[in-house]
């Protein structure tokens, strides 16, 4: 239950409260919300007359649903702004990992080159073998703030375990959660804290309700700017990397509020498919695209298989200004 | 292995060389084919010989394959033409199933006035239930060819299994293998044999390699017009019926020569997320769609929740050119 | 909704319920039984008062379900008994496919001397691809009575499709619906004419409720004879061929009363895991297990890497003695 | 690859050796061995010399190997041993989450009682969303250290992310890293400090691939005492929780050397399919099994309807005995 009390409610009577419901308290448009388990379906007479609005729902799906509010919300990275009503879609591209300065110079550059806004890489890989390459670290932070600095983009990179969620929300305009530290409680719950917008990756065996709950956990810390990022899920098909769940992406665009980005590379996990894809997800009316692209992707230190080289990212960022003004929005 | 023979081999001797090699023979493009298991990768010089080509291959997608023959084959109901370089998206539409004359003339009479040319319809019904409504049978195949000559619309329809396909090839314009029928072999061979297109619908729990061997199973019985049409798997999500898999979309339009025909309808199982969906399948630049409507969808029979109504349809159809456009596609 | 009439209803008035209802009728115990769509949930007190009990039913799963009948039913295989109160778990043993007289002869021949009382084999295989050995068909049944006739075993063999549904029903003393004819409803309304045991296998792909609902079309058609087969679904692990869904089982024998059946070699698909499987199977109170067994695996002309040669079925069938001694049962 | 050089190698000599090949160090039975990526499939002949044995292998499933080490490794819980020739399945019982000390005090007398050595209760609860009970934290790990004391049981407890690894290594017997923290290397490295046996948990979206991985991330760490636990997979199945992977189990008694141990209770969800499932996997020759036990299961604050009442566990506890000594083995 999601109860929007009076404005100037006493703080103490407002822990109180809290207290009596087992509720997280959270500050939202000059409002104190306090946010139960959703099991909770009554209010005693003396709160409910505390509360200016009451809501009840019916899954643990709460600040993030339509029910609560219909109108998306708006997320601000510097001056870009999407969601809200702005029928932006914003194009995010870079390489799977950082691997040396001037490697993701040239992406950066190429990027800006573009009119792209927000450059993405990783830093702190989450291989699944303790043999492959890991990514450079801290260092990888720092080489994307200098590529900040040198061509005004944004960075979006990844938190892959609570160890350096720190570090990353630090050095970060987009703090991205990646797919593998989608449950991971202490980077959600930093998150929560930090004043930086969050793009969580769904994982790829989960839910989506457990992904927009993951969001709820962001939320309910107090950090507005949430934006889901859908990725592919695992089925039996192996053809293809991943399943890329469009049908999902109908489903957060009826029944939450949060702006959704999709990432086409890690889905097909093949070059050929990536750039269909992306204007498929383009005319869904989507909020974001994150798509990978690398000077040499044949020599990528992972995902070589699904990078695009400038050529081909060229060729597809061109025509999704057409696809996307078939369907009334713009990329920005 | 597919062995191209040269022109005028003798029939006597193409004989002998299936019977030597297990070879499947078919006709094509006015040449002799035998097809062997991919597993023959060498041919003894005699041969050889006698072959114009020889193609040697990884899998038993063999005719369907890119490899065997990378332009993508054109597929001809009456003057209407798909695949091949026409760039066409062919728009089918119709109710889930046949209920009675005044439902499927409503429907037929308003896909006609939209100048949409193909109408969808079951008559024989794949339930999963012996307690549901089974469809009309041979009735309702009749109350489509009464469509077909009221309204000059062509008709596909569903076999679900052997015991009736030969009334399905009968009165319909394109046959559609269902997806509960995909291995089907009584069906596919049926198939095989008839003279009209086909469609073959993926089954939800079926590979890519599967759905396009089931194609194999027609194309190899002599029959080269086959579509496949993808209608969203089985997956772990069960917020949606089905999840539309895109990725596996892109993967049979880089290795496969047969048109794609989506149907978002089945994939998603509620009415809202369809025209999204449908956008999205014709910004990657499919072949057709197989859209679900119905005069008064909270009525219908069967597949109640994702059958869209006639102005939902309207506003959808109408948008859909201009995504056609931006990709260098048509509607027809 | 079951609604068993009283004894001697005149024949007559039990058609005309059946039509207002649009209602199955069914024999089973000397009873009329009436069949709706479980989504009738009341009666008219005139109807009502012709009942002697009423089931109102959750899903569509009746028939086959503990709510309705929470024995176990017992199934006869000529002199053989499963179900119902034996504990007995019967071993069906034999090739993937009849392959030559010899190589029969030589399975049925071991099976016999090792007490096994029913013997497997296909002999129309429903292979996925055109190109693959598609079984012996008609002549495969025939070596398959043979072996009755010599070694006085039972057989059981698999229907693919409904264009031979007739003939294996036949030949056959179990009727055995392959995984992928598991929503034919043309061989499964054929096996509810049919006056001979049937074992339904799960499609891979199919949910519990479809599976159960496959045997619903088999009892309400008269038939009430029905084992069902779990032999494992697909999944995202692609380690082993599908994946043994024992959780599943432990649904079945909750909720239906209907004897299982495993088989853990199509599930497993290699030879090193069936037989820790097969006790797995049996320590869980199965009624049978369904065990591939070949005189020389490694030229099997399928499912090579699946079946066990004869030294090894025999080390497997004598440690499963100790294993249903050890949970109450016995094999049989 | 993984090469195991001479004893007493010069440690400088060892460091440089690592730092060309990009290698990790670990010293394991007296040697030191060098870890690379398995995709170094050659050395050259000075470093090759160096070496005492060298194991080329396929994937970067490495130290975890049946390859590299056929024999299991043996686990030690204090005075228990699992692994190794022992033939021992422990029993592991106790609540889904420390509730209050009467609640566990409860389990622990009655766990002990039965002669049961090891239980577990979770008190960092990975819960999926932010408004449901989330454990006691380090209370609920004080409660446990006191069972410990009061009754001789040892503990194993989840590990839920990185933020409070260290605790949970400070006051457990065996680590459990939970299912969503498979891929948390943060964790993961931590364990591989440790000191104590550490139980791996699959993510339910995990493949066998990526679950071993996780177990070499502890083992090239440095700890070799690591066990690896199936606990059901997700799976388009929704009528049971998740679905219990045993071809899986069967591939890692196969191809792994590590420790199997079990958890039907998660898998299942439900309490009636438990005891059946254990049994099976008793059968099927696992090294431990992890059973939820609570005084009071319809009111427990998680999983309540999963969890085994005293005296369901007590029928369960006394007939795996027999199903143990069928297959040769003890629960200990």
């Amino acid at each position: 239950m999601i109860i929007q009390l009076r404005p100037h409610t006493d703080p103490a009577r407002v822990q109180a409260m809290a207290e009596l419901l087992d509720a997280i308290i959270v500050r939202q448009n000059g409002h104190s919300l306090l946010l139960t388990t959703s099991k909770l379906k009554t209010l005693a007479p003396e709160i409910r007359e505390e509360a200016e609005a009451v809501f009840v729902m019916e899954t643990d799906i709460q600040l993030a649903s339509a029910q609560y509010q219909r109108k998306k919300r708006e997320v601000k990275i510097g001056d870009l702004v999407i969601g809200g009503e702005t029928n932006h879609t914003l194009m995010i591209t870079g390489p799977c990992a950082v691997e040396t300065e001037s490697q993701i110079d040239s992406v950066a550059s190429f990027a800006h080159s573009m009119g792209v806004k927000v450059l993405r890489a990783g830093s702190y890989k989450p291989r699944t073998s303790p043999y492959s390459f890991q990514g450079l670290g801290l260092e990888g932070l720092q080489l994307l703030a200098k590529m900040r600095d040198k061509y005004g983009l944004k960075i979006i990179t990844e938190v892959k375990d609570a160890t350096h969620v720190d570090a990353v929300i630090e050095y970060a305009d987009i703090i991205q959660v990646g797919a593998k530290a989608m449950y991971d409680q202490g980077t959600l719950r930093a998150c929560g804290r930090a004043r930086k917008p969050v793009l969580i990756k769904r994982g790829f065996g989960s839910t989506l309700q457990e992904f927009v709950q993951a969001a709820e956990f962001v939320l309910s810390g107090g950090n507005e700017e949430v934006m889901l990022c859908e990725r592919g899920i695992r089925t039996f098909e192996t053809k293809t990397r991943f399943t890329l769940d469009l049908c999902g992406v109908a489903y957060l665009k009826e029944h939450t509020n949060l702006p959704v980005i999709l990432d086409p590379s890690h889905a097909m996990g093949y070059r050929y498919g990536v750039s269909d894809l992306a204007r498929a997800c383009t005319a869904m009316g989507v909020d974001g695209l994150l798509i990978e692209t690398h000077p040499d992707p044949d020599r990528a230190w992972s995902d070589a298989s699904q990078q695009l080289n400038f050529e081909e990212f060229k060729a597809l960022y061109e025509s999704l200004h057409s696809v996307a003004a078939a369907v009334g929005r713009k990329i920005v």
